[in-house]
């Protein structure tokens, strides 16, 4: 391969799905990591089993709710989740600059210990390497998660069973955490109290795969936003996506930040949010579930599965036009997660 | 917590030890973490599972007979394989620095690929994260591997049934990667062709487990090498270890360059090595089997468990005297591995 690594590679878009693609599945190629669902689904001995890994090397490390521990937990947490998976057990790799504050990295450890209890993962393995000064920023941290998968809910990650007329649901406004981090970092000279949405979200989960057989694919809209988990799913499929703009949720000071530095909330990250795509009969009882948890109380229907423009969604916008979402060509925001 | 990160707190030796006691198991407080083995021995389903995750910051990354993706491959398997585990899944995590080169980044994947294949584990699942420019050096690759262990195997990682008069025996000579490691960089102007001795050693100790069933405890002397590994095992026990200086392996030119620059080689990293401790009976026969294999044609017994100097760790040197085995108390060779 020839050329450099961009900063668009790692933005979860264009780049980083032909470096994916052209570099890491060509030669890891298996058919577990050929899926790319949010977490491998492996056969143990009789026995599905979840497994995910994610770096974060966000910056800021501390952020408006938030910080890289709590963010680590939840990114693994929710990788399971979205699986269909009971989130077991977690690992954490630790990379730190030398003169890295040890009582910040308390505060980060606690952190990831308060949500991993909350979200009842256990934290079994860890390692701790130590870089020189200006050989990494501050900190990263690796977390690796494990969870164990009922046969019933195995084609969640893929969408196999996605079909025409199925309801796309998510749980709140969208845009909170990459608005969040951007204004943490001080960069544009704007104020704000966007605070991220980062949360672990698999005991909300859990009551709606509870109330309802018919939950066909759930993903979290993280890097790339909920725009890249459409384009994402809807590649090289029968069926086209149809999403009404009116519908989306979008804070006003995060769509006024958006609109002052020229991003569209579609694409921006999101921490504590899961789209679902449903049966459009258990589409109601889903919602009102989702509902009546705190993580879930602006839960909404913003669009269906349609039988028309196959492999593409389209968003029909509020003044009556509509427009094609498209994967993101490079980096719109790098070091969110 | 007060103070700053050093480099010595990713040395492996005594300030990783109160780092990891004093802030990661402190709050990550469980049963499983608290082991402190290798790989995390976790209970899903009646059904062992070991799971382990390293960070691998070499620096070069690029050097004799290795670069960091094979490490990172090597390190994961040999860390499930010391355990008693089978590999069977592996994760891998790239923080890789904006700028960095294409073709390097194909050449470490083949590389990380080939070993894989090697080992017989599986590359099931993956995330990239691109920071910007002096944000991190070159590359960090984290893996997290997952292996099935026999019930009959788990208490090789806790080394319980470690008895006195086991002996002790390492399958080759010892120092190589971090010395191969050292020259790579150039730093201290000295010239060598030392090869490191990276490899994964899952066949080789399959092999040996099929032999014997009184292997009590395994482990790969990583960063502190073979001395850090002693004291970990004999710290707070009622026995103690005597090693025969004469009889370790040190090749020409390692021992040359330990010399020069001060290094003792019982505490330099190895990425290839096992240290084994079996019942006195077996011995010959483990160590006729580890020879037979490429990977342990210079195997040995090197000490014995003693009931002497409880918890204490002694080796006698070849001109008669002997000296404690302690622990390292800062940083010898930072970003070996």
């Amino acid at each position: 391969m020839e050329g450099k690594i961009l900063l668009g590679h790692g933005s979860g878009g264009k780049l980083s799905h032909e470096l994916i693609n052209q570099l890491f599945i060509k030669h890891f190629n298996n058919s577990i990591l050929n899926s790319q669902t949010d977490s491998a689904i492996l056969y143990i001995d009789k026995k599905n089993i979840a497994f995910t890994t994610d770096s974060f090397v966000v910056d800021p490390i501390f952020f408006p709710d938030g910080d890289i521990g709590k963010l680590s937990v939840c990114g693994t947490v929710n990788d399971l989740a979205v699986s269909g998976a009971d989130p077991l057990f977690i690992s954490v790799s630790f990379i730190i600059e030398e003169g890295f504050s040890l009582n910040d990295l308390e505060i980060i450890v606690k952190s990831m210990d308060r949500e991993a209890r909350k979200a009842g993962i256990k934290m079994v393995a860890g390692d701790t390497k130590v870089v020189d000064k200006s050989k990494c920023d501050k900190l990263f941290i690796n977390t690796t998660g494990l969870g164990c998968l009922d046969e019933k809910n195995k084609s969640i990650s893929t969408g196999t069973n996605v079909k025409i007329g199925d309801k796309i649901i998510i749980n709140g406004s969208i845009g909170d955490h990459g608005m969040a981090i951007l204004s943490a970092r001080n960069e544009f000279n704007v104020k704000s109290d966007i605070k991220s949405d980062c949360a672990c979200l698999n005991h909300l989960i859990k009551k709606t795969l509870q109330v309802s057989p018919n939950i066909k694919f759930m993903r979290d809209p993280t890097r790339g936003g909920v725009a890249t988990v459409l384009c994402e799913l809807v590649e090289q499929k029968n069926f086209g996506i149809e999403i009404d703009e009116s519908a989306i949720l979008v804070q006003e000071k995060v769509r006024g930040l958006c609109e002052i530095l020229g991003f569209d909330p579609m694409y921006v990250a999101n921490e504590g949010k899961v789209i679902m795509i449903v049966a459009q009969e258990d589409a109601e009882q889903i919602v009102d579930t989702l509902k009546k948890d705190k993580l879930g109380k602006n839960s909404v229907v913003i669009g269906e599965i349609v039988d028309d423009h196959h492999g593409k969604s389209w968003i029909n916008t509020g003044i009556g036009g509509r427009r094609i979402i498209d994967m993101l060509a490079g980096e719109q925001l790098p070091r969110i997660c």
